[in-house]
Protein backbone atom coordinates (compact mmCIF):
# COMPACT_ATOMS: atom_id res chain seq x y z
CA UNK A 1 0.00 0.00 0.00
CA UNK A 2 1.36 3.27 -0.82
CA UNK A 3 1.59 5.87 1.71
CA UNK A 4 -1.54 8.34 1.69
CA UNK A 5 -1.37 12.11 0.27
CA UNK A 6 -1.95 15.02 2.84
CA UNK A 7 -4.52 17.46 2.87
CA UNK A 8 -4.36 19.99 5.60
CA UNK A 9 -6.20 23.52 6.20
CA UNK A 10 -5.17 26.55 6.90
CA UNK A 11 -7.77 29.19 8.69
CA UNK A 12 -6.48 32.15 7.17
CA UNK A 13 -3.47 34.12 5.70
CA UNK A 14 -1.92 35.06 8.86
CA UNK A 15 -1.33 31.32 9.71
CA UNK A 16 -0.20 30.58 6.35
CA UNK A 17 3.81 30.61 7.35
CA UNK A 18 2.53 27.77 10.02
CA UNK A 19 1.20 25.50 7.35
CA UNK A 20 3.06 25.55 3.96
CA UNK A 21 5.93 23.95 4.55
CA UNK A 22 6.03 20.83 2.07
CA UNK A 23 3.14 21.67 0.21
CA UNK A 24 3.18 22.63 -3.77
CA UNK A 25 -0.47 22.77 -4.45
CA UNK A 26 -2.68 25.16 -2.82
CA UNK A 27 -6.49 25.91 -3.04
CA UNK A 28 -7.30 29.56 -2.07
CA UNK A 29 -10.75 29.89 -1.01
CA UNK A 30 -13.01 32.64 -0.11
CA UNK A 31 -16.64 31.47 -0.31
CA UNK A 32 -18.13 35.02 0.46
CA UNK A 33 -17.44 35.92 -1.97
CA UNK A 34 -13.92 36.69 -3.62
CA UNK A 35 -13.10 32.81 -5.18
CA UNK A 36 -16.94 32.09 -5.83
CA UNK A 37 -17.02 35.28 -8.11
CA UNK A 38 -14.02 34.04 -9.78
CA UNK A 39 -15.17 30.57 -10.25
CA UNK A 40 -18.35 32.18 -11.75
CA UNK A 41 -16.45 35.05 -14.03
CA UNK A 42 -14.52 32.35 -15.77
CA UNK A 43 -17.64 29.67 -16.62
CA UNK A 44 -19.58 32.74 -17.85
CA UNK A 45 -17.26 33.81 -20.53
CA UNK A 46 -14.24 36.54 -18.91
CA UNK A 47 -10.98 35.20 -20.26
CA UNK A 48 -9.07 35.83 -17.40
CA UNK A 49 -8.38 37.76 -13.91
CA UNK A 50 -5.82 39.51 -12.90
CA UNK A 51 -5.76 39.31 -9.01
CA UNK A 52 -4.03 42.66 -7.57
CA UNK A 53 -3.60 43.12 -3.55
CA UNK A 54 -4.47 47.18 -3.39
CA UNK A 55 -7.66 49.10 -5.15
CA UNK A 56 -4.85 51.39 -6.26
CA UNK A 57 -2.94 49.12 -8.39
CA UNK A 58 -6.87 48.20 -9.71
CA UNK A 59 -7.34 52.28 -10.33
CA UNK A 60 -3.70 52.14 -12.37
CA UNK A 61 -5.04 48.96 -14.75
CA UNK A 62 -8.57 50.82 -14.76
CA UNK A 63 -6.58 53.84 -16.64
CA UNK A 64 -4.91 51.78 -18.66
CA UNK A 65 -8.47 51.01 -19.83
CA UNK A 66 -8.95 47.45 -18.11
CA UNK A 67 -12.31 46.64 -16.48
CA UNK A 68 -11.33 46.46 -12.67
CA UNK A 69 -13.45 45.58 -10.02
CA UNK A 70 -12.62 46.32 -6.35
CA UNK A 71 -14.27 45.32 -2.98
CA UNK A 72 -13.69 46.15 0.48
CA UNK A 73 -15.48 45.35 3.47
CA UNK A 74 -18.49 43.79 1.60
CA UNK A 75 -19.17 46.88 -0.58
CA UNK A 76 -17.91 48.20 -4.00
CA UNK A 77 -14.91 50.76 -3.91
CA UNK A 78 -16.12 54.10 -4.66
CA UNK A 79 -15.16 54.91 -8.18
CA UNK A 80 -15.99 51.33 -9.36
CA UNK A 81 -18.68 49.96 -10.60
CA UNK A 82 -17.77 46.37 -10.05
CA UNK A 83 -17.19 44.29 -7.01
CA UNK A 84 -16.99 40.67 -6.02
CA UNK A 85 -20.80 39.70 -6.32
CA UNK A 86 -20.99 36.58 -8.46
CA UNK A 87 -24.43 37.21 -9.72
CA UNK A 88 -22.61 40.29 -11.56
CA UNK A 89 -20.58 38.68 -13.56
CA UNK A 90 -23.86 36.73 -14.75
CA UNK A 91 -26.08 39.03 -15.07
CA UNK A 92 -22.87 41.43 -17.48
CA UNK A 93 -21.82 37.63 -19.34
CA UNK A 94 -22.09 39.31 -22.77
CA UNK A 95 -19.99 42.70 -22.39
CA UNK A 96 -17.33 40.82 -20.38
CA UNK A 97 -16.89 38.12 -22.64
CA UNK A 98 -13.59 36.97 -23.87
CA UNK A 99 -12.42 40.49 -21.56
CA UNK A 100 -9.44 40.48 -18.80
CA UNK A 101 -10.85 41.82 -15.50
CA UNK A 102 -8.47 43.24 -12.63
CA UNK A 103 -9.80 42.49 -9.36
CA UNK A 104 -8.88 43.57 -5.84
CA UNK A 105 -10.61 42.06 -2.88
CA UNK A 106 -10.51 42.26 1.01
CA UNK A 107 -9.51 38.94 1.89
CA UNK A 108 -9.38 36.44 -1.29
CA UNK A 109 -6.94 38.14 -3.63
CA UNK A 110 -4.58 38.65 -0.35
CA UNK A 111 -4.44 34.96 0.01
CA UNK A 112 -4.22 34.61 -3.46
CA UNK A 113 -1.26 37.21 -3.51
CA UNK A 114 0.67 34.79 -0.42
CA UNK A 115 0.75 31.78 -2.05
CA UNK A 116 1.33 32.61 -5.65
CA UNK A 117 5.11 31.28 -5.21
CA UNK A 118 4.13 27.80 -4.62
CA UNK A 119 3.84 25.74 -8.06
CA UNK A 120 0.17 25.31 -8.12
CA UNK A 121 -2.23 27.46 -7.15
CA UNK A 122 -5.62 26.58 -7.64
CA UNK A 123 -9.40 28.62 -6.88
CA UNK A 124 -12.20 26.60 -4.94
CA UNK A 125 -15.39 27.62 -3.71
CA UNK A 126 -18.62 25.06 -2.95
CA UNK A 127 -20.26 26.14 -6.40
CA UNK A 128 -17.04 23.90 -7.78
CA UNK A 129 -16.60 21.61 -5.31
CA UNK A 130 -17.64 18.05 -7.59
CA UNK A 131 -14.91 19.58 -10.57
CA UNK A 132 -12.01 20.50 -8.00
CA UNK A 133 -12.16 17.83 -5.63
CA UNK A 134 -12.40 15.24 -8.88
CA UNK A 135 -9.27 16.52 -10.09
CA UNK A 136 -7.50 17.40 -6.73
CA UNK A 137 -8.26 13.25 -6.64
CA UNK A 138 -7.11 12.62 -10.43
CA UNK A 139 -3.95 14.24 -9.42
CA UNK A 140 -2.39 12.73 -6.07
CA UNK A 141 -0.76 15.01 -4.90
CA UNK A 142 -0.55 17.03 -1.00
CA UNK A 143 -3.01 19.30 -0.71
CA UNK A 144 -3.28 22.54 1.30
CA UNK A 145 -6.27 24.80 1.62
CA UNK A 146 -5.92 28.12 2.23
CA UNK A 147 -9.09 29.95 3.60
CA UNK A 148 -8.87 33.74 2.89
CA UNK A 149 -10.73 34.59 6.47
CA UNK A 150 -11.91 38.11 7.43
CA UNK A 151 -8.70 40.29 7.40
CA UNK A 152 -6.70 37.56 8.92
CA UNK A 153 -8.92 35.89 11.51
CA UNK A 154 -10.85 32.76 10.99
CA UNK A 155 -14.13 32.61 9.47
CA UNK A 156 -17.24 29.68 9.32
CA UNK A 157 -18.00 30.17 5.31
CA UNK A 158 -14.48 29.11 4.28
CA UNK A 159 -14.15 26.35 6.83
CA UNK A 160 -17.40 24.83 5.76
CA UNK A 161 -16.09 24.71 2.51
CA UNK A 162 -12.55 23.60 3.36
CA UNK A 163 -13.85 21.09 5.23
CA UNK A 164 -16.22 19.92 2.36
CA UNK A 165 -12.84 19.98 -0.19
CA UNK A 166 -10.86 18.00 2.82
CA UNK A 167 -13.65 15.39 3.25
CA UNK A 168 -14.30 14.21 0.12
CA UNK A 169 -10.94 14.07 -0.90
CA UNK A 170 -10.59 11.71 3.16
CA UNK A 171 -13.11 9.39 2.02
CA UNK A 172 -11.75 8.60 -1.23
CA UNK A 173 -8.99 6.59 0.77
CA UNK A 174 -6.45 8.22 -0.93
CA UNK A 175 -5.81 11.13 1.60
CA UNK A 176 -5.21 11.73 5.44
CA UNK A 177 -5.16 14.64 8.07
CA UNK A 178 -2.81 15.35 10.85
CA UNK A 179 -3.89 19.06 11.73
CA UNK A 180 -6.93 19.67 14.17
CA UNK A 181 -7.71 22.68 11.98
CA UNK A 182 -8.61 19.84 9.55
CA UNK A 183 -10.33 17.09 11.61
CA UNK A 184 -12.29 20.51 12.97
CA UNK A 185 -13.22 21.94 9.71
CA UNK A 186 -14.48 18.35 8.52
CA UNK A 187 -16.80 18.00 11.03
CA UNK A 188 -18.10 21.72 11.07
CA UNK A 189 -18.95 20.95 7.19
CA UNK A 190 -20.79 17.50 8.29
CA UNK A 191 -22.77 19.51 10.44
CA UNK A 192 -23.74 22.23 8.43
CA UNK A 193 -23.93 20.46 4.87
CA UNK A 194 -27.89 20.22 4.61
CA UNK A 195 -28.33 23.50 5.72
CA UNK A 196 -25.87 25.82 5.42
CA UNK A 197 -27.79 28.75 4.94
CA UNK A 198 -29.23 28.09 8.00
CA UNK A 199 -25.86 27.15 9.90
CA UNK A 200 -24.15 30.72 9.30
CA UNK A 201 -26.97 32.48 10.36
CA UNK A 202 -24.84 33.92 13.56
CA UNK A 203 -21.94 34.14 11.09
CA UNK A 204 -19.90 37.14 11.20
CA UNK A 205 -20.00 37.58 7.38
CA UNK A 206 -23.31 36.97 6.82
CA UNK A 207 -24.49 39.22 9.30
CA UNK A 208 -22.50 41.85 7.59
CA UNK A 209 -24.10 40.69 3.60
CA UNK A 210 -27.59 40.79 4.88
CA UNK A 211 -27.39 44.58 6.25
CA UNK A 212 -26.14 45.19 2.80
CA UNK A 213 -28.78 43.45 0.82
CA UNK A 214 -26.69 40.54 -0.08
CA UNK A 215 -28.62 37.75 0.89
CA UNK A 216 -28.94 36.43 -2.55
CA UNK A 217 -25.29 36.52 -3.14
CA UNK A 218 -24.64 34.53 -0.11
CA UNK A 219 -27.42 31.86 -1.62
CA UNK A 220 -25.89 31.60 -4.83
CA UNK A 221 -22.15 31.21 -2.76
CA UNK A 222 -23.22 28.31 -0.44
CA UNK A 223 -25.06 26.26 -3.48
CA UNK A 224 -22.43 23.50 -4.42
CA UNK A 225 -21.67 22.60 -7.57
CA UNK A 226 -23.72 24.82 -9.80
CA UNK A 227 -19.98 25.32 -11.98
CA UNK A 228 -18.00 23.21 -13.60
CA UNK A 229 -14.50 25.34 -14.04
CA UNK A 230 -11.15 25.65 -12.04
CA UNK A 231 -9.59 28.39 -12.29
CA UNK A 232 -5.81 28.38 -11.79
CA UNK A 233 -3.01 31.05 -11.49
CA UNK A 234 -0.69 31.06 -14.85
CA UNK A 235 2.61 33.78 -14.97
CA UNK A 236 -0.17 36.28 -12.78
CA UNK A 237 -3.57 35.77 -14.31
CA UNK A 238 -6.03 33.15 -12.83
CA UNK A 239 -7.48 31.14 -16.03
CA UNK A 240 -9.54 28.04 -16.92
CA UNK A 241 -8.13 25.26 -16.38
CA UNK A 242 -7.82 22.51 -18.97
CA UNK A 243 -6.98 19.11 -18.68
CA UNK A 244 -3.55 18.03 -17.45
CA UNK A 245 -2.65 21.56 -18.13
CA UNK A 246 -0.19 22.07 -15.15
CA UNK A 247 2.61 19.49 -14.75
CA UNK A 248 2.87 17.64 -11.36
CA UNK A 249 5.52 19.63 -9.50
CA UNK B 1 -31.60 47.00 29.48
CA UNK B 2 -27.50 47.70 29.59
CA UNK B 3 -25.32 46.43 26.73
CA UNK B 4 -23.90 42.88 26.90
CA UNK B 5 -20.28 41.97 28.05
CA UNK B 6 -18.47 40.38 25.10
CA UNK B 7 -16.48 37.00 25.12
CA UNK B 8 -14.21 36.22 22.20
CA UNK B 9 -11.86 32.83 21.53
CA UNK B 10 -8.48 33.10 20.35
CA UNK B 11 -7.32 29.98 18.96
CA UNK B 12 -3.56 30.60 19.61
CA UNK B 13 -1.05 33.15 20.75
CA UNK B 14 0.00 33.66 17.03
CA UNK B 15 -3.43 35.15 16.19
CA UNK B 16 -3.72 37.41 20.02
CA UNK B 17 -2.51 40.76 18.08
CA UNK B 18 -5.78 39.91 15.88
CA UNK B 19 -8.07 39.70 19.03
CA UNK B 20 -6.65 41.37 22.24
CA UNK B 21 -7.88 44.78 21.15
CA UNK B 22 -9.94 46.05 23.64
CA UNK B 23 -10.14 43.40 25.94
CA UNK B 24 -7.96 43.54 29.66
CA UNK B 25 -9.55 40.31 31.27
CA UNK B 26 -7.98 37.06 29.71
CA UNK B 27 -8.14 33.12 30.01
CA UNK B 28 -5.45 31.58 29.21
CA UNK B 29 -5.96 28.00 28.80
CA UNK B 30 -4.00 24.70 27.64
CA UNK B 31 -5.96 21.84 28.50
CA UNK B 32 -3.72 19.58 27.49
CA UNK B 33 -1.88 19.96 30.13
CA UNK B 34 -0.60 23.26 31.23
CA UNK B 35 -3.34 24.67 32.74
CA UNK B 36 -4.73 21.90 33.69
CA UNK B 37 -1.64 21.27 36.26
CA UNK B 38 -1.50 24.76 37.28
CA UNK B 39 -4.94 24.59 38.82
CA UNK B 40 -4.05 21.37 40.01
CA UNK B 41 -1.04 22.66 41.74
CA UNK B 42 -2.42 25.59 43.35
CA UNK B 43 -5.54 23.58 44.58
CA UNK B 44 -3.33 20.63 46.42
CA UNK B 45 -1.29 23.17 47.93
CA UNK B 46 1.77 24.61 46.12
CA UNK B 47 2.10 28.56 46.77
CA UNK B 48 2.32 29.49 43.62
CA UNK B 49 3.78 29.32 39.90
CA UNK B 50 6.46 31.17 38.42
CA UNK B 51 5.60 30.94 34.59
CA UNK B 52 9.05 31.25 32.50
CA UNK B 53 9.22 31.18 28.62
CA UNK B 54 12.44 29.31 28.64
CA UNK B 55 14.26 25.58 29.46
CA UNK B 56 17.29 27.76 30.13
CA UNK B 57 15.36 30.17 32.21
CA UNK B 58 13.62 27.03 34.16
CA UNK B 59 17.25 25.60 34.87
CA UNK B 60 18.59 28.78 36.12
CA UNK B 61 15.83 28.76 38.51
CA UNK B 62 16.28 25.02 39.04
CA UNK B 63 20.14 26.38 40.72
CA UNK B 64 18.94 28.82 42.52
CA UNK B 65 17.14 26.00 44.31
CA UNK B 66 13.96 26.16 43.67
CA UNK B 67 11.74 23.13 42.27
CA UNK B 68 11.36 23.85 38.07
CA UNK B 69 9.62 21.74 35.61
CA UNK B 70 10.00 21.93 32.15
CA UNK B 71 8.04 20.15 29.21
CA UNK B 72 8.60 20.59 26.07
CA UNK B 73 6.71 18.17 23.12
CA UNK B 74 4.96 16.42 25.78
CA UNK B 75 7.55 14.94 27.46
CA UNK B 76 9.65 15.66 30.63
CA UNK B 77 12.92 18.02 29.51
CA UNK B 78 15.99 16.46 30.13
CA UNK B 79 17.72 16.83 33.57
CA UNK B 80 13.95 17.92 35.38
CA UNK B 81 11.79 15.39 36.90
CA UNK B 82 9.03 17.03 36.92
CA UNK B 83 6.77 18.24 33.78
CA UNK B 84 3.34 19.11 33.51
CA UNK B 85 1.28 16.10 34.23
CA UNK B 86 -1.69 17.25 36.79
CA UNK B 87 -1.08 13.81 38.35
CA UNK B 88 1.84 14.58 39.52
CA UNK B 89 1.44 17.50 41.52
CA UNK B 90 -1.82 15.40 43.30
CA UNK B 91 1.27 12.42 43.76
CA UNK B 92 3.58 14.80 45.57
CA UNK B 93 1.42 17.18 47.14
CA UNK B 94 3.08 16.93 50.19
CA UNK B 95 6.39 17.62 48.98
CA UNK B 96 4.90 20.47 47.42
CA UNK B 97 3.24 22.10 50.16
CA UNK B 98 3.87 25.52 50.46
CA UNK B 99 6.08 25.98 47.99
CA UNK B 100 7.17 28.03 44.52
CA UNK B 101 7.48 26.19 41.56
CA UNK B 102 9.29 27.53 38.36
CA UNK B 103 7.10 26.50 35.32
CA UNK B 104 8.20 25.64 31.61
CA UNK B 105 5.76 24.35 28.74
CA UNK B 106 5.63 24.49 24.85
CA UNK B 107 2.66 25.99 24.47
CA UNK B 108 1.02 27.30 28.37
CA UNK B 109 3.51 29.37 29.61
CA UNK B 110 4.03 30.88 26.05
CA UNK B 111 0.67 32.19 25.94
CA UNK B 112 0.70 33.55 29.72
CA UNK B 113 3.75 35.78 28.88
CA UNK B 114 2.05 37.31 25.47
CA UNK B 115 -1.08 37.81 27.32
CA UNK B 116 1.14 39.04 30.58
CA UNK B 117 0.40 43.11 30.20
CA UNK B 118 -3.22 42.98 30.15
CA UNK B 119 -4.85 43.99 33.99
CA UNK B 120 -5.91 40.45 34.62
CA UNK B 121 -4.62 37.05 33.52
CA UNK B 122 -6.51 34.08 35.04
CA UNK B 123 -6.33 30.30 34.32
CA UNK B 124 -8.81 28.36 32.78
CA UNK B 125 -9.46 24.22 32.23
CA UNK B 126 -12.08 21.94 32.33
CA UNK B 127 -11.12 21.77 35.90
CA UNK B 128 -11.98 24.59 37.04
CA UNK B 129 -14.72 25.75 34.41
CA UNK B 130 -17.73 26.20 37.71
CA UNK B 131 -15.46 27.90 39.14
CA UNK B 132 -14.03 30.16 36.62
CA UNK B 133 -17.29 31.11 34.75
CA UNK B 134 -19.39 31.57 37.51
CA UNK B 135 -16.11 34.44 38.88
CA UNK B 136 -16.66 35.38 35.29
CA UNK B 137 -20.10 36.43 35.23
CA UNK B 138 -20.08 37.69 38.75
CA UNK B 139 -17.58 39.94 37.49
CA UNK B 140 -19.02 41.33 34.22
CA UNK B 141 -16.24 42.69 32.15
CA UNK B 142 -15.44 42.03 28.99
CA UNK B 143 -13.44 38.44 28.39
CA UNK B 144 -11.12 37.12 25.74
CA UNK B 145 -10.45 33.40 26.15
CA UNK B 146 -6.87 32.90 24.97
CA UNK B 147 -6.01 29.24 23.45
CA UNK B 148 -2.39 27.87 23.64
CA UNK B 149 -2.67 25.71 20.61
CA UNK B 150 -0.24 23.55 19.25
CA UNK B 151 2.94 25.54 18.47
CA UNK B 152 0.68 28.57 17.95
CA UNK B 153 -1.42 26.05 15.68
CA UNK B 154 -5.61 25.99 16.30
CA UNK B 155 -6.14 22.15 18.59
CA UNK B 156 -9.07 20.74 19.53
CA UNK B 157 -8.95 20.54 23.05
CA UNK B 158 -8.44 23.83 23.52
CA UNK B 159 -10.91 24.67 21.70
CA UNK B 160 -14.02 22.59 23.54
CA UNK B 161 -12.62 24.49 26.75
CA UNK B 162 -13.00 27.90 25.32
CA UNK B 163 -16.28 26.99 23.43
CA UNK B 164 -17.31 25.38 27.26
CA UNK B 165 -16.42 28.97 28.78
CA UNK B 166 -18.29 31.06 26.28
CA UNK B 167 -21.27 28.49 26.38
CA UNK B 168 -21.81 29.52 29.66
CA UNK B 169 -21.46 33.08 29.77
CA UNK B 170 -23.41 33.56 26.77
CA UNK B 171 -26.46 31.62 28.23
CA UNK B 172 -26.09 33.62 30.85
CA UNK B 173 -27.52 36.41 29.15
CA UNK B 174 -24.96 38.65 30.39
CA UNK B 175 -22.44 38.34 27.98
CA UNK B 176 -22.59 38.09 23.67
CA UNK B 177 -19.95 37.02 20.87
CA UNK B 178 -19.39 38.54 17.59
CA UNK B 179 -16.83 36.77 16.42
CA UNK B 180 -17.05 33.31 14.17
CA UNK B 181 -13.74 31.68 16.09
CA UNK B 182 -16.42 32.09 19.56
CA UNK B 183 -19.68 30.62 17.40
CA UNK B 184 -17.62 27.80 15.86
CA UNK B 185 -16.09 26.48 19.55
CA UNK B 186 -19.35 27.15 20.96
CA UNK B 187 -21.00 24.84 18.52
CA UNK B 188 -17.75 22.05 18.77
CA UNK B 189 -17.66 22.12 22.65
CA UNK B 190 -21.73 21.40 22.06
CA UNK B 191 -21.01 18.28 20.08
CA UNK B 192 -18.01 17.14 21.77
CA UNK B 193 -19.45 17.70 25.85
CA UNK B 194 -21.23 14.25 26.26
CA UNK B 195 -17.87 12.34 25.37
CA UNK B 196 -15.28 14.55 25.13
CA UNK B 197 -12.29 11.72 25.02
CA UNK B 198 -14.00 9.65 22.01
CA UNK B 199 -14.45 13.28 20.33
CA UNK B 200 -10.66 13.85 20.85
CA UNK B 201 -9.93 10.81 19.46
CA UNK B 202 -8.80 11.98 16.10
CA UNK B 203 -6.95 14.83 17.87
CA UNK B 204 -3.05 15.51 16.71
CA UNK B 205 -2.01 15.79 20.47
CA UNK B 206 -4.06 13.21 22.23
CA UNK B 207 -1.89 11.14 19.82
CA UNK B 208 1.17 12.11 20.45
CA UNK B 209 0.03 11.55 24.35
CA UNK B 210 -1.34 8.08 23.68
CA UNK B 211 2.25 7.48 22.26
CA UNK B 212 3.83 8.31 25.24
CA UNK B 213 1.62 6.50 27.69
CA UNK B 214 -0.24 9.67 29.45
CA UNK B 215 -4.19 8.35 28.33
CA UNK B 216 -4.87 9.01 32.49
CA UNK B 217 -3.45 12.24 32.39
CA UNK B 218 -5.73 12.74 29.60
CA UNK B 219 -8.54 11.54 31.16
CA UNK B 220 -7.97 13.31 34.06
CA UNK B 221 -7.34 16.55 32.15
CA UNK B 222 -10.66 15.95 29.96
CA UNK B 223 -12.95 16.11 34.35
CA UNK B 224 -14.83 19.01 34.03
CA UNK B 225 -15.40 20.52 37.56
CA UNK B 226 -12.89 18.40 39.54
CA UNK B 227 -11.35 21.75 41.21
CA UNK B 228 -12.97 24.80 42.08
CA UNK B 229 -9.33 27.04 42.12
CA UNK B 230 -9.03 30.07 39.39
CA UNK B 231 -5.38 30.93 39.14
CA UNK B 232 -4.39 34.82 38.57
CA UNK B 233 -1.34 35.97 37.50
CA UNK B 234 -0.06 38.63 40.35
CA UNK B 235 3.12 40.21 39.92
CA UNK B 236 4.83 37.56 37.85
CA UNK B 237 3.72 34.44 39.80
CA UNK B 238 0.50 32.71 39.40
CA UNK B 239 -1.83 32.43 43.09
CA UNK B 240 -5.20 30.95 43.82
CA UNK B 241 -7.77 33.81 43.55
CA UNK B 242 -9.32 34.99 46.56
CA UNK B 243 -12.48 36.40 46.09
CA UNK B 244 -12.52 39.80 44.84
CA UNK B 245 -8.71 40.77 45.27
CA UNK B 246 -8.76 41.66 41.77
CA UNK B 247 -9.85 45.47 41.01
CA UNK B 248 -11.94 45.51 38.09
CA UNK B 249 -10.08 47.70 35.43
Amino acid sequence: MSAKCRVEICFSPAEYALYQENFELVVVIDVLRATSAICTALEYGVERIKPVASVDEARDWMKKGFIAAAERNGEIVEGFELGNSPLAYIERAEEFLGKTIVLTTTNGTKAIDIAKDKHTVVIGALNNLDALTSWLIERQEDVLILASGWKDKFNLEDTICAGAIADVLIESGDFAADEDSTVASKFIYRSARDNMFAFLKASSHRRRLRKLNLNEDVKYCLTPNNLTTIPFLKDGYLVKLIDREIPIS
